[in-house]
């Protein structure tokens, strides 16, 4: 059940674990998994989405998903902390990155990316996306709540459920008001973790308006994190639930390569143990959206995105695991 | 009342708020505010002080201003945290960078700034400035404690109470000791906070035998944010009080763009909790200074002073609006 | 005739020359210039258009009118070569950054560039602008090129003449051929220079097609300067000529800054004398674009670019001093 | 006969041209070439070997493969200098990495470099590689010299024809003496080109005693580019040709990423007329090594090794399509 | 008692305190100590061991030694929290760097590293050692737990007890294990501090089986640092004891510059405070290993290195002044 | 006669030669010499004047020495090109920094510099400096023209000929004009190469008034590097030469790391070609100045400096044992 993982050697026809040659070796896929060859047997899919059309500051996060894959070769088998193996108990794919072809119209974009996400869901793969911006969602709620709205739980420095900007009711400030009202996401299921900064004065607030939980970095302060995670679960529930990081909910200490970086934000340290957290919800999905690489000459960024991934990556594999799409278990186990 | 912080565009003459443009957008001033064009009728004026020539080990702050402009066209118009909205209640402007026309001797150099912000105070204006180098916090301290000594709140990894060096009783690290000798600060109401690093054996600590109230690293640790707020009150009461904020002050992590940095300091948020915490009390001024952006190739220091100024700038003008200086409303409220 | 690039001391009421200040003082407007405060009485505009949504590969085009504002504070007053001492043939202003107020669709972004260059040329102001990627150009000479088509020297690794890429037609790889179409642009009276790099096989060459003269990098060599000074007088004659500066025309070790960069380019002696040597000519404006500041940690990119910047500048102040547009002498001459 | 460049997509199963497809697309393949199955039916091999072990001052090359696959997505299908198509004309696959199982002892490290490639020449491919130090071209000679004696055009900083350095006969300056010594580089068929630096005195050069023509990089100035390609045609003759590229042999500024960097170099516009001059030999492979990524935050030594390598690649491409392997025509025309 | 740290100027012949001079100013030492010329009359010696061929990931901890030298001149004479002044109550050395003849073979490596502290043992000199990579300290121990086996405090994202890697029971990762096996490192009085990250399942955690204290990172989130100090006294007791400080156990936005880095790690505040808390326990020696400066452009992993070398410093000049080795007491006092 | 180079080793007190150990070994001194213990005995000093409060915009060349001391490891022992061997013709020191005990006083700190540099012509030592700004050669010439005016090559972006500058004669702009009036430096045998840039109209340029010769970068590309070389020759002709490099006449590409760049200068293999040529001339000291390091994490602007350094020594060397200094044959030889 375990030899999933393993790729062919290309000189003797051996198989091997790519995890476990030297970091520097091999192409760089996500986590150095196998890259998949069709659809079909896929579990999990790891997902680049190299979209930066909806950035409102610093473009650069279409190059998010390169940068991704060429860090998380840090990532090991295991987590310390829960034990979860993730690429035992499912059979995990790097699926490459989503195709946009036509670039220069942001509806157009997202128009591709939903058609992408609408495969994956009909072959009953669970997403795990890195981006592009945070605009990159919404179209990925519109594959993903086909059976009705879902619940989120969202770290981000910002709300993102503001209105129309210059023009364009999509852009990376807004998907989440978008996904409201398109009946994707449900505000009463949904927590948004981080947010701070300065705000527009004038601005009627959505997510407060909709009834969405929003734990300002000053009750974040109060709660800690274990007050933190029990409000997560106190509000999603056990409805399906869909993770979305915005790494500039880190402090831009922890996450200086974003656009819009915010000062005064989480910590890897909490928010690992925030992710670690969410085992044993109703997990259907999950994304680390606007890491922009060329912005951080230390690879800093890329590096915790990554490792928020290799996280996200466990409780959702266990999720997958326990809780088998579509009635059926993991595709592996059969 | 809220128009003062309008622009008129170029091209069609219509008026605009800066504010609301794309951050990339707009000559950067501080915030994008509009940039003053006479002294009259400013509560508040945004001064860089670009002179370094008081540094110790590496220089570089000369270029503070230019930088700290340049991010903080990331600050929005209300702090999300106290719903303040500066530019709402008091009429601010960017004053430019004071000029320094004999630069190459400290003590000239001085008088220059001592001059510029005399004009200042005489047209009721409450300074923030960004820094330079800690140096130029004593000519300030010349113009503004023209009716005897002030009080302040002082962040920073040093005291910044030595005396002499290299022949030099001017320099980043006497500023407050020359200042207490002049009668313009009152040591008994001056609370440093965040100091640490190793010292210099056999010197004597001038802000202890002053008098200052002065918080290591290591009683920050014991005593907490609120601990240390509760301090500061207790230190500055309601006497008149300025902050300044040497971004040494914070840990390296958040600061590398320093010239003296000292590891194991303050957080951003820490820091914002702290001076969000100060609203209320008789603020007259506050400075950013030490922030060096050629030594911090991330932009993560400009863009921490630009949180810094701009979370300062909620509770100056709280105070401006309410303490009016000279038994005057603010400005723009006539 | 001296006296319009002064300003007025807000401390003292004084005027002085603000490129007589130190180079890190003032508020970074390009070359330290007065801001343009109305639309009447401009020789020459200094604009910057602050829009990438046309790139290929690495946007952040967008942050290249700032940068090159900050670092064009190195460029004093008079040319040591020509001794053509711009700001006191013209009378020159910063005219600040075009607002491109529905940023998220390329053609509804040019569309407001084009508006905004029109009202330039209607006030009889030559327009010296810095992108921007480089489909900005395209609207540009929409409004430029109102009395039949002009002339170009074109400095790049790309001949921008590419048809449609990912569903656009309007892209940073294809906006001479847009222009050539739209009979903007006179394919005899266009030469491009340092061209090089990689094609797609099976790519039809629209700049040879359409008889515009390409130097290659290799007939780059052979020619040398000169012969290519020679080439460019050939082909321009003496019509109408802009001038159009893509900084990947420079090798990327003079460039690194920039979204698409190509091995084996042109040095920046190059580049300089070839500027130079285009005095005489009927210059109508000029651009310097793809200038990604945050790309080039070392500032070499901006250095170059407001280098390039300066040089235009002289030739085209000595062309709108000798050759008025409109049959007009300079307006500060009137 | 141009199809062997396709990749399947996912979802929809159509064939697409990956380098088509916008560049920061794609999982990071060597030019986005397909990635290798099998051994059988492949022209030409792009390899990475990421050992550094023979460094001597700044290590980092191991991350050269990864960094030139980054940056190598840059590369478009055909040279605009010489009209070769090589993906057109040869089948080329990136075989991925060497992988070395035994990295903490060099003779380990080289003798899993030399079974690799003995497998390589066993089916008749082609190998260009990107290193790695310099220490690997001497195992990749023990399996592609197996019929005597081949001659090399090396472009370097340093001869790297010393002998033992602290106790190892086997480090990045000796693999041309070992050739040498073992019979697989023929010194009479040797060039070295852009050798320059300081000396260490009393060393006898064995590059010149053993016959090698090497040209120090003021003769190079005496020289030009045409007069070192007759050189290097003299040299060489028609005999099996390599090209070693070690990018120290480029100026610092164009390649800041190397461990050994020495002033006064190549520039990328004379290496690059070079290696397009050398269509026409008997050429077997070629390398281009010594790329320390982690050197250079602004990335243009992957670029100029990227393009180097896509050069080397188009001469490559031609000598397999028109002199067969072994008597065969080249794989796919088969 | 205090004039053994003072160097004689050059020109005038008078002694002075070199830790007085301006940072930037003298060619740079461990914390400008002088250098030494004799291996008498040293109490404890600053060694730099620049080896990093057992890395397993990223490279360059070789230039630790000269990294941390040069940022090492922002410490001053004195801690302020513990008024040790190490230089007055030891005598204090630059011991340059071991120089490691056979470097290209890492037993033949550790076997000079093993040699010269053998010497540094004999001289009864108490060593605080900058690496290089974790190998080194195996060697370190060889020389060092000459008389039985030593306890040691150790900080590090990993456990460094893996068994063989690549054909090597000697790399980065397996010191520990190595030091348990040859009877140098008793387990029971070793405790490991900040461990985390994700792991390679079916792997054995060999820390744990032989009876290591090992505080993962969660643990260390629930005992606070005042619990851990309770632990590390605890554990280590009054034996002989090391402390082994890898700069990747703090979290990566303190220390960037290292070759394994790992998500979410001890902040530097809470390293410096349990440093000082082990004033007081038997410490016969330290070191801070790990340190690659060139992975680093802001310094940050350089500064924070120097200030817990310097940490270290105090509390083992406080060691070795009360606890002379082999019954003496320090060498200056007698 | 060629072993006053070596070192002794530390543990085993054999000699050695340091040049000969890894460049990441031993502390960093310049190219590794010995340093100096005493002033007597010694040919050639090899000096750091850490010292730039005579800038004008970016400062940082303060740590220039420090800077240069790391990378100048990477220097052998022998020319390759004249196969002169510094080392082994003379007895070479690296005596240290200056100390500039009243470093907030420009004219303070260059009477330190210049009894410094009186107390090395007393004893007969050729010095090569590293600065520091370019204001340091003023009071260096005080001490070195003691019997006369002397000639200069220089080599530099600007004339630094200018008058006073915010209030100061003394300045990075002036020492050579302060030199000519102080009658130091002849200006009829003062060549100037590389001159560039912009200027401010108006000023009258001394260089040309007082009959220096003036190499615009446009007649240095009229007259190439033989031409120049004859005109160095012509002017300084056969009296006591000074060679002073400012590393901003280097173009940008090779030396971003200062002060004040200049677009469009000297390459390295021009800077190497040149200073190479200076062979034969009497030549009696030389400087390397204005090297910021800070402001070039890539290195090279340092690599470059060092290099100049190393091949200046190489001339200076050959003169100070053919010319010895007051009648003497150099020390060594005694």
């Amino acid at each position: 059940m375990s030899d999933h993982r393993l790729k062919t050697n290309l000189i003797d026809g051996q198989e091997y674990d790519p995890q476990k040659r030297p970091r520097f070796n091999e192409i760089a896929s996500f986590m150095r998994a196998p890259v998949a060859t069709s659809l079909s047997d896929i579990d999990i899919g790891l997902i680049g989405v190299p979209f930066d059309g909806g950035t409102s500051f610093r473009p650069g996060a279409r190059l998010g998903p390169r940068g991704v894959r060429q860090q998380s070769c840090l990532m090991r088998t295991k987590s310390h902390y829960s034990d979860i193996a993730p690429f035992e108990v499912c059979k995990i794919r790097d699926m490459g990155d989503v195709f946009i072809d036509r670039m220069y119209n942001i509806e157009d974009a997202h128009a591709c990316i939903e058609r992408y996400y609408r495969e994956v869901c009909a072959h009953n793969i669970m997403p795990l996306t890195v981006g592009g911006d945070h605009s990159i969602t919404y179209p990925i709620f519109k594959a993903l709540a086909k059976d009705g709205p879902i619940g989120m739980v969202h770290f981000d420095a910002h709300t993102d459920t503001w209105d129309s900007l210059y023009g364009s009711k999509f852009f990376h400030g807004a998907p989440f008001r978008r996904a409201v009202e398109d009946g994707l996401l449900d505000p009463l299921r949904t927590i948004q973790i981080g947010i701070r900064g300065s705000e527009h004065s004038g601005t009627p607030n959505f997510s407060l308006e909709s009834g969405m939980r929003v734990i300002f970095i000053d009750e974040f302060d109060e709660l800690g994190v274990e007050g933190v995670l029990k409000e997560i679960k106190r509000v999603v529930g056990d409805g399906k639930t869909y993770i979305s990081f915005d790494v500039d909910g880190l402090d831009p200490a922890f996450a200086p390569g974003t656009g819009t970086p915010e000062a005064g934000g989480i910590s890897m340290r909490e928010a690992l143990r925030l992710i670690r957290g969410m085992r044993g919800l109703n997990l259907i999905g999950g994304d680390v959206v606007e890491v922009a690489p060329d912005l951080d000459p230390s690879g800093l960024t890329t590096l915790n995105a990554a490792t928020l991934m290799f996280d996200m990556l466990c409780v959702l594999a266990d999720a997958r695991a326990k809780h088998p799409l579509n009635g059926q278990t993991t595709n592996h186990q059969r």
